[in-house]
């Protein structure tokens, strides 16, 4: 996780590296600092967001036109003063900002205390700084070369950069792992995680690769491999919108994000669904049309969010495309030599394509032979760029901790593919795609509909908003939503939810139920409708209190639950879209009313750049 | 759920109806009631276990020869007096105990309604008794030609036992997916759900069969399709010893089959080691060898504990046979249309073998050509007589509604299965063979070591039992782990505890992490060791408390955690029989120190019987 930010170049490098950590607070905001280099090298760092260092620099003398900022999110050593970044090295001549996991840090550490070296932060990133600091001094060489060979020591994931006291006009950068982009503008240079700090000075960048040096010296760039290639970087001009990013009226991202879901459910279906002709149009899909027909089996990896969408995704393809699917956690998936053939394609979801785990997923399967289509939102990530084919969501940026759109999309952009590998292996029937399409093309006006159920949710989230707990069940293509549901409560309430595939309740949960318990039931009008009402008696029987998402028009339910919401029908593979927008206003209402920080909840980061 | 018990013979009925009650309490205990046939028909029935049932008959004239009783799991209706079992008809001449769900109940008692029947209860029992009773007057029918005709309206599940007023020597029962027994004594004939309330009287027993219906008149058994076709009882004679399910010093069942397990495990892989030759020696697997050598796929359907064992055998036959795994919630998996093959191979786990969604799916898979392998511990259950070849788990009858023995002998018969399919593809060298087998037969021994930290477990529960939530984490082999300790946990002392693959916890979970919830964290010294210590500075870096299951002489984690349990090493693949102990430890003595009852926990029965 963690947000980078560094500027060279002739203007003020405070004020924009400010702007730019404000604009990766997403990343996380538990700490912030920044470096900046005008003959001292000064380093400034506060426990808290953003905001709270800018309060500390207000006295500060940072009059200085290279600089460079972190915003951090805890990994080793909790979040405090010395935690934070950037970390100078023992002489304090040289500084660092890092972005990953130094998984040998407690060996070198050792070594590096043996050397002389005096440590303050519990931080892996203190030994790196130190680690660049004695290689230099042993070999007397200069401070690229030091990075450099610094490189061959570290186990694990970084984005660093690095300034010297000694070396007033250079910024070195470097990454494994986790993203780094170099802005190029007139005579200047940005480095930022993603490039929405450089957007507003330049749209030309390069993404810096794996094991790649990046150096920038008297008005130039240039890239090296860790073993001292020089590389050719590859400039490309970027098309994201500024205000995008912005808040829009809202009184939070999410809320933003949430009634936003129209729009990006047609955009993410825009273009690939032709509707008179019956015909649907995935660019990704075609590409691999051969390889889908004939998969033996496709392999879902994803985390958190992106998991349920793989896990909605498992329900669609089998019963579209009838071809086994497997939903796997891309951390457990990598680590335990999965059975993978040529004949498996690979799927990874993430927002950000960013998500560590997914893509070392991705990259194992590769290795392995695989074929990989990637699912991701944001253009140009490390996952798209990683695979050979895929779809992106086209549901613009998304700022909220708490995933919204990004999941409708990943679930309209699932539907699409199950759609077309079933058209294509004779497994849907020609009328059976086109009624799919049509009633897809009606999903933005149902999301409108079921987002008018605002005012009625509050009423809800009122009810609940001090409880202690609340579990989600649902069966077949909702029970995937159940995990949702119970997952955004529980990131932005801090109330444990818990969601389950309603009739495994028997087998163990259904003891936490008793007249304090709150329990959703999504039990829309679907072949698993009459289970589901079974499903409510036994939780009313022990007396818990019952909110049901159900389908306009349900007579039987309202006479046995506390709280219904009532959503427009749609197809049974569609139901999800529709049925999680419920659930995503009550937990955000009830984040709100318990005084939460719904866009930056505690702990939490946007997308997860660490294993 | 709900025990089912009934006697008709020369001897006094209500006795031996409530010591049986007594013995399937296992099975549900919300309620009770019997019915005695002594002229006239009369019922008591009372909320509450079998116990309360006891007082309320003291001054009731009990004397009967012929009677029934039922301990109650509720499915529809609130436990109280008036929806307990038995229930009479309109008339009261007919009285009917019923164990199972009639799900088109609504729509037959609106009928019912119009045709003048009143009812006094919220049940779908009370349902079946007055169609019985409506259908015997518009046909004006024998009781048993009513029952049959009755069978073929309603839908759903059930085995029942009817008596009525008119017949005063016949009793008649019937079943379909809820499971059934007869013993035949001398002149006397006893039905009940499993064979615990017979076996002191004979051991000749009859396993009613799906669509059966049985009657019993005139010192003779008779038992007939539900079309009408006599059909010849097949006598079976049991082996079960009773004291076997007595406590046994103890105080609670679940304690007792917790330190039962160093035997359990070695009864389970009794006979099926030789470790002079080398061979493994599973007579179910031989019966399948070559479908188990070339399958494409293996499918394990599941609930509850059974599916966290089906979770550690996806590691296990990936890991040592190379076979895909796909693991599946039973109940999902029988509504979803699930793609299955011939080449496909379906393992259903299940302790009792009566789990009603794992027998529904074994049944689909079964209709689609699947080989199908059955993991029960529930000698002539239903699922072992569903399936062709299997493997009984030989854990002895467990009791405690909290599974615990049932959950390491199933993990000790997947091993053995991996471990036999991996010999005979190949992928597994005998080297490896050997050195497992050798490693296995020593896991008795380092349980019983792990059942030595009973007292540090307990000082471990003093300090967490007022605590409202947990999270249990664990990767790899010991991910399955972390959500059996908390299902544990959740079962029997009603804490909101919730398991996680440790890496996904950023991925959510996190956001629940403060100074004060517990983490129970298993990382033993395994592949994925290194990332689980790095979990744990996530975890410390919120201030969560740290409880480490760790291995003997582990000297990193102890500076990290609150608490470490140190269990002995072994090989990775063995390592869940050995980490579950003292999570099976620590939800007893979290339970006991809450005053919970532990062998009948509020809400849960021990065998699910119903969708």
């Amino acid at each position: 996780m963690c947000g980078i930010v560094a500027y060279l170049g002739h203007r003020e490098a405070c004020p924009i590296i400010l702007k730019g950590l404000h604009r990766l607070e997403y990343r996380g905001y538990d700490s912030a600092g920044v470096a900046l280099l005008n003959g001292n090298l000064n380093v400034y760092k506060k426990k808290g967001k953003v905001a709270d260092l800018e309060g500390f620099l207000s006295d500060k003398d940072t009059h200085a036109t290279v600089g460079m900022g972190h915003t951090r999110w805890a990994t080793h050593g909790e979040p405090n003063d010395v935690n934070a970044h950037p970390h100078f090295s023992t002489s304090e001549r040289i500084a660092i900002i890092h972005n990953g996991i130094i998984e040998n840090y407690a060996a070198l550490k050792t070594h590096l205390v043996q050397q002389g070296h005096v440590f303050h932060s519990d931080t892996d990133t203190e030994v790196f700084v130190n680690l660049i600091e004695e290689i230099q001094t042993q070999n007397e060489c200069t401070l690229e070369e030091a990075v450099r060979l610094a490189l061959h020591e570290v186990v694990g994931a970084y984005a660093i950069v690095v300034l010297s006291k000694d070396a007033p006009d250079q910024l070195i950068a470097a990454r494994k792992g986790s993203p780094l982009v170099i802005g190029i503008g007139e005579g200047e240079f940005f480095v930022a995680s993603d490039a929405t700090p450089i957007i507003e000075y330049t749209n030309e960048v390069v993404y810096v690769n794996d094991h790649e040096l990046a150096v920038i010296r008297g008005g130039q760039l240039a890239i090296r491999s860790r073993e001292d290639v020089v590389q050719t970087p590859y400039i490309q001009r970027l098309e994201l919108e500024l205000d995008s990013i912005e808040k829009g009226g809202y009184e939070h991202f999410m809320l933003k994000e949430i009634f936003e879901q129209p729009r990006s459910i047609l955009d993410s279906m825009r273009g690939r669904l032709e509707l008179d002709g019956g015909h649907l149009n995935m660019a990704g899909f075609r590409a691999y049309e051969q390889k889908f027909v004939n998969a033996h089996r496709i392999i879902i990896v994803a985390c958190g969010t992106s998991w349920h969408a793989g896990l909605v995704a498992e329900y669609l393809i089998e019963d579209l495309a009838r071809i086994p699917v497997e939903v796997e956690y891309a951390s457990e998936f990598r680590y335990r030599n999965p059975v993978i053939s040529e004949r498996d394609i690979v799927i990874a979801i993430s927002q950000s394509g960013e998500t560590a785990d997914t893509l070392a997923a991705l990259e194992l399967a590769k290795s392995k032979g695989a074929t990989i289509f990637g699912i991701c939102n944001v253009v140009g990530s490390s996952i798209a760029r990683a695979t050979d084919a895929g779809a992106y969501t086209h549901a613009g940026p998304e700022i909220g901790v708490a995933s919204t759109k990004a999941f409708t999309a990943q679930v309209t952009v699932l539907v699409l593919l199950a759609m077309s590998i079933g058209q294509r292996r004779g497994t849907l029937s020609e009328t059976k795609v086109r009624e799919l399409m049509a009633e897809l093309h009606s999903i933005p006006a149902k999301v409108e509909k079921a987002l008018k159920l605002d005012a009625e949710i509050q009423v809800i989230a009122e009810t609940f908003k001090d409880v202690p707990n609340f579990l989600y069940l649902g069966r077949g293509y909702n029970f995937p939503v159940a995990l949702e549901g119970a997952l955004k409560l529980k990131e932005i309430s801090y109330i444990h939810a818990e969601g389950y595939p309603a009739a495994e309740m028997k087998h163990g949960p259904i003891a936490l139920i008793d007249e304090n318990m709150p329990v959703v039931v999504i039990a829309t009008r679907d072949s698993s409708y009459e289970k589901v009402v079974s499903n409510i008696q036994e939780v009313k029987a022990r007396k818990g209190r019952i909110i049901a998402v159900v389908t306009e028009g349900d007579t039987t339910i309202p006479a046995m639950a506390e709280f219904v919401i009532e959503v427009p029908p749609t197809s049974e593979v569609l139901t999800p879209l529709v049925s999680v927008i419920p659930l995503q206003l009550l937990s955000y209402h009830i984040a709100v009313l318990r005084g939460c920080n719904v866009d930056q909840p505690r702990n939490l980061a946007k997308s997860v750049t660490v294993e």
